[in-house]
């Protein structure tokens, strides 16, 4: 089952059934007016929206209409929580030298992980105001976890049950502001402006055994303006969904709505390329001693697909513009 | 004005108006069916909630009933953002010495501010489950406020205008996980379990004066097993919440409805005693080469009330026993 948001006026907007070819769609806002209540209620609500699902899947919804991802919000555009980990360690590793910070303790027992902003989710074609291009402006291709309530000190075996749907995100950087934030200690805060989303969610299920071991087995193709910068895949975690949600979940329950980022998608071997620039951008000063490849400027865009061995866009695209996001009040 | 919000079942609770000495409230469920909904539609719903609450205070309102804090959830039992400053530069520089950890960057001139988590905000009663003694559990007094949408890039002098309501609250902390995620540089997760808050969300007309320059000039009082423990005045902020809220949305719009914390109320001098365990720890660590105070046990309770200068309790009193947390499905 894949769902997305339609935007409606409403800061949760209106939740659609999409189908699985990204054809077609089904308001459903009778039955869940929006995918946090659909979440809050899925036990009783997915049984049913997984009926219209087939039925959409078979060509015979009642009330479809052709899908249009530019109508969309960020499947859930708001919600109580966002936690974001780095369980990709290569890109770890090679972030410690871009921002020459000390080695993380345990980096390779205990999965990092900062709280993000939930209020306020970027939809996948929706312009990305910043306020300044010298911030050093980065994209950070990632998958994601929307979890059911998980009670505190759920292990790792248990954790992946919760597990609702999958995403697929771009978690906006400004690489200017984060080394002084992780220097603090209190974390990025102003270094991680609102996050953006691929067009659906999806059950588990969608991806076959693309899903597995708690990890999206996919490649994450990033494209900067148009040229390709990197399609690393998803099953390099060194953490799987569940130790993430277990991690987050260790001193605190986690209510339902909760996502769980994977952190920047990142492979050892170079060829994979890069899904963020600030990682690039390491790996040339340790070839030639230098930054090559400067941040993202205001006009700028990036698309961002997960790719299905078929050839399939299983969360669709993500195709945003960076822009100025000019004075308050002026 | 004052609101509570008393439990009914639901996550978001039932909004209430509270009279100015707390003896009385009103259901105004019907009106706004919870505080996020309040703060959503405030231009358009204070005025009436005014009247109510005017007509409570005389004496007067249809269907006043006794008000009882037992009965309430936090004012805002979870929102969509929690964004945690450590205004108090004494707290910081103490915190330093405490954990040992490196000096903050521009320390006295950027707040530092951590995304905290808003899901699963305790009500001023509620028991407080964690799961380990050992893992150094300590309590923080602290101011907040609640803000209406801030659009990002608004300056200190205009995000004081965003402020809807004032809140006293307790920033439960765990502090053998506090270095590691410092040190992490990813900020604080699992050292930050649920945040509590004081029974009742006021505007700022009701601390009259004690409220100017975007800071709550009140004594924080805190007991620990009964015993006092401390007595710090809010009004010695370095930063005001201008300064705080400006922080948050410097990259960022703010949606309506997200919290901004003081950090642990703190004064230089020592007669006001400490809003946590953890300063006073490292106080006797600098006049005795060793902490003498241990952190709390499951069993232990904690007591906080502002206090004005007429002595009334101008958010009410959060009275809290820690407990221990449990396995997951035992």
């Amino acid at each position: 089952m894949k769902l997305a948001t339609y935007r409606n006026g409403r800061p949760d907007g209106c939740l659609m059934v999409v189908s699985r070819d990204l054809a077609s769609a089904v308001d459903v806002s009778a039955l869940a007016p929006d995918l946090l209540h659909a979440i809050q209620g899925w036990e009783r609500l997915a049984p049913q929206l997984q009926q219209i699902s087939d039925a959409l899947n078979e060509g015979c919804a009642t009330g479809a209409i052709v899908f249009e991802p530019a109508r969309c919000m960020a499947p859930l555009p708001r919600t109580f929580q966002w936690c974001d980990a780095s369980a990709f360690l290569n890109h770890g590793r090679l972030m410690e030298r871009a921002f020459n910070t000390a080695p993380i303790p345990d980096f390779e027992s205990v999965p990092v992980m900062y709280q993000g902003a939930a209020d306020d989710f970027l939809g996948p074609h929706d312009a990305v105001p910043l306020p300044d291009e010298a911030l050093g402006i980065d994209f950070e291709g990632e998958f994601g976890v929307i979890v059911g309530s998980v009670a505190m000190g759920t292990p790792p075996s248990r954790a992946l049950e919760a597990v609702r749907l999958l995403v697929q995100l771009n978690d906006w950087s400004l690489r200017a502001l984060g080394p002084r934030e992780m220097k603090s200690g209190f974390g990025f805060l102003q270094a991680k402006p609102s996050t953006s989303f691929a067009p659906v969610a999806i059950t588990p299920d969608e991806l076959g055994d693309a899903w597995r071991d708690g990890r999206v087995h996919l490649d994450l193709e990033v494209e900067w303006n148009g040229q390709a910068f990197g399609h690393p895949n998803g099953g390099e975690m060194n953490f799987g969904f569940g130790e993430l949600i277990a991690h987050a979940a260790r001193t605190r329950r986690l209510s339902a709505g909760t996502v769980i980022g994977s952190g920047t998608v990142s492979n050892v071997s170079r060829d994979a390329g890069s899904a963020c620039i600030a990682e690039r951008r390491v790996i040339e000063i340790i070839d030639h001693g230098e930054p090559r490849t400067a941040f993202m400027r205001f006009g700028d865009r990036v698309r961002m697909r997960a790719r299905a061995s078929g050839g399939e866009l299983p969360f669709g695209i993500i195709e945003q513009q960076v822009v100025c996001a000019g004075v308050p009040g002026a």
